[in-house]
Formats: structure tokens, sequence, C-alpha cells
């Protein structure tokens, strides 16, 4: 490659690695006793890292295709037709739970709040009071459309407290902040191999307490995103039931060597909330104005409103970005227009303060004001 | 690496060539220009090797996952709620073509052979004739399960006569065989990047007639799948509605640049029969019996029934061939113990005779007769 790769400011996939990437130089049969340990281990360690195990309860299922397709294989393997689902909505990624549901012919509740509000507790637990045939929540950790945080753990409680079963979409979370499943006892959680953990995209991962499992069994309304098959599947042979994404999950297995070398979720936390404090502090500085409110501001994406100045054009901002070897992100919201900016991935301060040298000087040759109010 | 990868006689993953998997040492953000101009590419190249193009009415869908995950995306997303599925069955993937059309609620006639017996167009003929509420027609070209290829230019001819649509699951031929879609008039036939294109694992693509998709439009029964929703998303801004799997399409793309320089779908083909030939007569020539007859053997894997002799005990058999760096696969017939042994992917006929040379020595090694009658 005769020019080094751009510097992705996205919410993935990700910068990773050249170690993580170059574990992909091989080929390994899907049935070949390597690949299947390899596979074990990871399942293995998805556990420890959200501080549990298979002696406590839980399950780690892999599950081929990107994101979503965790979220599908919980939302139509769990839910059992004579279920009820209180999607919790304040973002796309909510929105995309809800409409889940409604593609699978699960009864929904959709439950919206603005994008820039989190959901309280208090407010779940009121909402399951008032309607007994809600059989499951669900949540979604931190929404990527913004990078609000929502508080999951409080949320967790009041849905055990009323007896339900919790899903949490924690795609942008998991690996990001620390994650107790014991605590949390969240029946299914769902995350994926191109996020905070810092491998490629190829796969999601499920981990779910196996008593859900259990129940779910037969409510599968797919073949490929059967997730109890999926699990049984890896439980008897280790073997994927179809084709796996064999170097993406080589490329992983390296990844979670390369999160313990960092030091945990504890330290690669830091790292992002260390990244996002330059990069947030830098752009109001510049005269930027974020979006969210810093009480649910969450640690891997910030969104940032257009500035009102008419010479603020994304597309030039974004392609002249680009061209500086800088690749941000387009905005999610429904209501305001603005752009995204990751920091996760492999980049630190000094990559987030080179992003804003560029920003400023872009801002400067395009000739607007960031702080022109919107 | 300390050691070279084993080399695998399996029908995918494969052996890649080292430059494949070098395509992969990249991180390119999904929404990048560069990259949505390699997928863009990638779905022109895929029409060009069925001999077609958008022009001619045709168009290219990739989808995340493994095959099956295509093959579900077709069924679950082209067949109408009042359609009528004749499944032609004679290996696991035909099953599962069937399983498919049930978990998804299609109605399904479910045709059988013997799985060392293809189809004949006659029969598929007399099947639609008999029964006018058959909308549309699955059949899988190369049966995995034995290597046994089915007529289908033959069966596409009958199914277009009797105005039905034809799903044609092509995962182990494409590429390897000449397919030309504007004389086939498939509907839809789907591959995966991990078979004769010689890509690793991550995707499946469909190439389906456009008016194929247009009627599809709104059947669909799931979100991931969608295949209609997946094209419309492509087709809009060249993206993927979900992530990506954005290394295995680089890789993918470096693939396809590889069968150019090897002469295209003719000379791989040539490459795939004289890996076949020297692999059935270097067999034969040690004693084993190949299951299938010559007339329908596919040329990407043989099937090989297991010697009579007790001392052949195929787990000891294949680990003694792993541990020397040949990688074969086990049977899947539902009637007879056999194994197989793929000859696709980056090898040529001089793996194949080392990968003979070691299957004589294991054989005098472990005391059994190949020869032996079942």
């Amino acid at each position: 490659m005769a020019e080094p790769d751009k510097v992705l400011f996205t919410p993935g996939p990700l910068t990773t690695s050249r170690t993580v990437k170059q574990a992909m130089l091989r080929d390994l049969g899907s049935r070949d006793l390597e690949f299947v340990a390899t596979v074990r281990d990871i399942r293995r360690r998805l556990l420890q890292l959200g501080a549990a195990s298979q002696q406590d309860g839980f399950e780690a299922v892999l599950i081929q295709g990107s994101g979503t397709f965790g979220v599908e294989s919980v939302i139509s393997s769990a839910l059992p037709g004579r279920g009820r689902l209180l999607a919790l909505v304040n973002g796309a990624y909510g929105e995309r739970i809800a409409r889940l549901a409604r593609v699978h012919g699960v009864p929904v509740r959709e439950e919206r709040r603005a994008e820039d509000s989190a959901f309280t507790a208090a407010e779940v637990a009121a909402l399951l009071a008032a309607e007994p045939a809600l059989t499951h929540v669900a949540i979604v950790h931190c929404e990527t459309t913004t990078g609000l945080m929502n508080p999951v753990e409080a949320v967790a409680d009041v849905v055990r407290a009323a007896g339900r079963r919790l899903v949490v979409d924690s795609m942008s979370a998991f690996g990001a902040v620390p994650v107790d499943l014991r605590r949390l006892q969240a029946d299914f959680l769902v995350s994926s191999s191109n996020k905070c953990i810092e491998g490629v995209p190829g796969f999601a991962f499920v981990l779910a307490r196996r008593d859900a499992l259990l129940a779910a069994e037969g409510n599968a309304r797919t073949l490929s995103l059967d997730l109890c098959a999926q699990w049984r599947g890896l439980e008897a042979d280790g073997q994927f039931r179809f084709t796996p994404p064999v170097q993406a999950i080589l490329a992983f297995a390296r990844a979670l060597d390369e999160l313990d070398q960092e030091g945990g979720v504890a330290a690669r936390a830091r790292r992002y909330r260390d990244n996002q404090r330059v990069l947030l502090d830098g752009m109001r500085a510049l005269g930027f104005r974020s979006y969210l409110p810093a009480a649910v501001q969450g640690p891997i994406i910030a969104t940032f409103r257009y500035p009102g100045d008419p010479r603020f054009q994304f597309a030039e901002f974004y392609a002249r970005l680009s061209a500086q070897g800088f690749v941000i992100y387009p905005g999610k919201l429904t209501q305001q227009p603005c752009f995204r900016i990751g920091n996760i991935g492999r980049i630190g301060t000094a990559e987030i303060e080179a992003l804003l040298a560029a920003i400023g000087a872009t801002a400067r040759a395009m000739g607007f004001d960031p702080a022109a109010a919107p």
C-alpha cells in the first residue's frame, strides 16, 4: 500500500492494530481443531470480560454477520409467540429493535424519549407495573445515534424485580465500559466484533443467561439467526452450524489478547475517556456545540451540531477532512442537523489532537465560524 | 507463524493465496468512498463472471454471513405468501432449502432423489405440469454433500417454459463452472465469498434478475436478510444497510483480480478439473472407491466410501493426515459412511499428488487396505 490508511473516527468498523489485521494472514478449516479451540477460547474470554463464566450460568454465542444480525438473532429467537416486548427507544438503534419486533410479528410496546434523554429505572418500573403482559424489555446501552448512555444497571434491577427478561444492545459499550453480568443479570447482551474489542467486522456475539436460552428453545423464526441452535452447535462440537468468518475470528482472538495487554476493560475505558475529553474540550475550544448534556454523554462517540454559518457544508467538511486522512461520521438524529466523531479503536489523544488541528484548519479554509449559532 | 498452515482439501473455507489475505491488512470505513467503489466494482464483476450486466436486467447483492445466509435471504425474501416452492432435494443442501422454506412458512413440495442421482429436466417439467400451484423451483447446482452436479441449464429451460421462477444454489459451482446468466435466466443464483472465487468467508452474494427482485418487494420475513432492501441500499448510496465485513470484501476484490489473472472461469475450471482427475485417478490407484457415477461427478469435491477394513478408522485417518499438513473433509451422506476431498482453492496438482502420497503412507501406517469392500 503506497499510502497509510485514513484514521477512522467512527463507531466501527474502526482503526485496528496492525497485529490484529496480521492475525488474518492464515487459512484454517472451520472444523480444524486449532480453529475450534480458538472459538471456544473466545467464548470463554467474552464471558470473562463480562466478569462471568459458564459456571455462573452464562453462555457466549457468536453469530455471523453484523451487530444487527446479533440483535435480530435475539429478538427473533428469544421472544415467545405469546411474549410482548417493551422497546425503550431514544435513538436509531432503539428504533431498530422495535422494527425487528414488528418484522417478526412480536407484539411490542414502543416507548419513546427524546434523543438527548436517557430512560430512568423509575419510568421502566412504572411501565412494567402498568402492563403485566410485557414479558421482555429491550434497551440500548450506548445509543450510537448520539453517544447517549442509558442506565442499564438500574433498569436491569427493576426489570429483574418485576420478573421480566432483559435484552441489552451493548453494541458500542461492551469492552469500553465495565459490565458485570453477574450483577447485571441481563438475559441477553449483544455486541459485535468490530466495536470496543477492536476486532474487524464479521460477527456479533450474544452473552446470555443459560436459563434464558433454554426458555427460548423452539421460538426461532429463522434458521441462520437461530440463537439456541447456534449455541447448541457450538456446545456440541465447538463448530459453527454454517461457515464462520474464520479470519475475522482469528483477528478477534488477537484483539482480545491486546485488550488484556492494555490492562483490560478498565484501562481501555480510561483511554477512551481520555480521547473523548480531549475531543470535547478541543471541539468546544474551536467553537463547536456538542449535542448531549454531559450527564448522559457516553464515552465512545460524540455528536456535534452543524454550525449555523452557511459556509459550513457537511459534505465538503467531511471530504476535506477525509483528504487529510481523517474519517469522521455523519449524523443520524431525526431532528437536528449534526455530525459525529467517534473516539474508539486503536487511537489515542495524539490522533484526536491531530484531528482537532485538521478541523480547525478546515474551518478556516472553508471560512465558516464553528461557533455560529445553529 | 512458525509453521505454515495446513493445506485445505475442503469445500471452503479454502486455502487462499497469500496476496488475497494480505489485501485484508487495511482499515476502511464502511461509508468510505474507496470502499463504496470497491463494493460497486465487485457487484459489477460478479455479474460479468456470469456473462451478464445490469444492462441485461441482472443485479448483484452481497449479504453478510455465510452462504446459507444468502440462501435464506432468497427463500425468505423472494417467495410470496401465496407462493409454493418445489424443492429439488438430492443432498444436504437441497434439504436445507426445504427446511428454510418450512422455517419461514413457505408452502413447499419436497421432491427427493437418491444422493447419487441427479434430477432431469423432464422430471421437473412433469412435476410443474402436474402442480400448477408451484410458483418457484429451487435446485442445488453442485451438491457439496457428494460433489454431484445437477443439470441446471436444462432444468432452467423447463422452469422458464413453465412460467415459474428459479432459485439456484450455486454455492460450490459459481466460479468453477461457466455460468451464462443471460442463457440460464435464473431468477436468483446464490454463492459465497469463500468458494470458487477463492476469497475468505464473510458474505454471500445473490445474482438476481431485476424483475424478480422487484416482484419480491415486500415479501421479506426478516430485516437482516431482506434481499430487496439490501439491494435498494446498495443501489442508493453504494453502502450496506448494516456493517459489512470490510476486510473479507477487500480480500474478495483481490481474489477477483487473481481469477482474471488466472484466465477467468475457463482457466480455473481447467485447473479444478485437472486437480480432480489426478485426485480420482490417484485414489482409485490406491484402491479407494469413489461414490458418484462419473456422469454426475462435479469438478469441486469427491466422495469416497470408507474401506471395509476394520483398521480403517476415519477419525484416526483424518488426524494423521492433518498432522502431516493435509486437511480432508468428513462425509455428509445420510446412507453411506464416506469421507470427502475437495480440490478447490489455491492448490494445484502438486498439492493433490502430495496428499495422495500422504494418504498412501497413512493407509500403510494404519495397516488398512483401501480396496477392502465396504
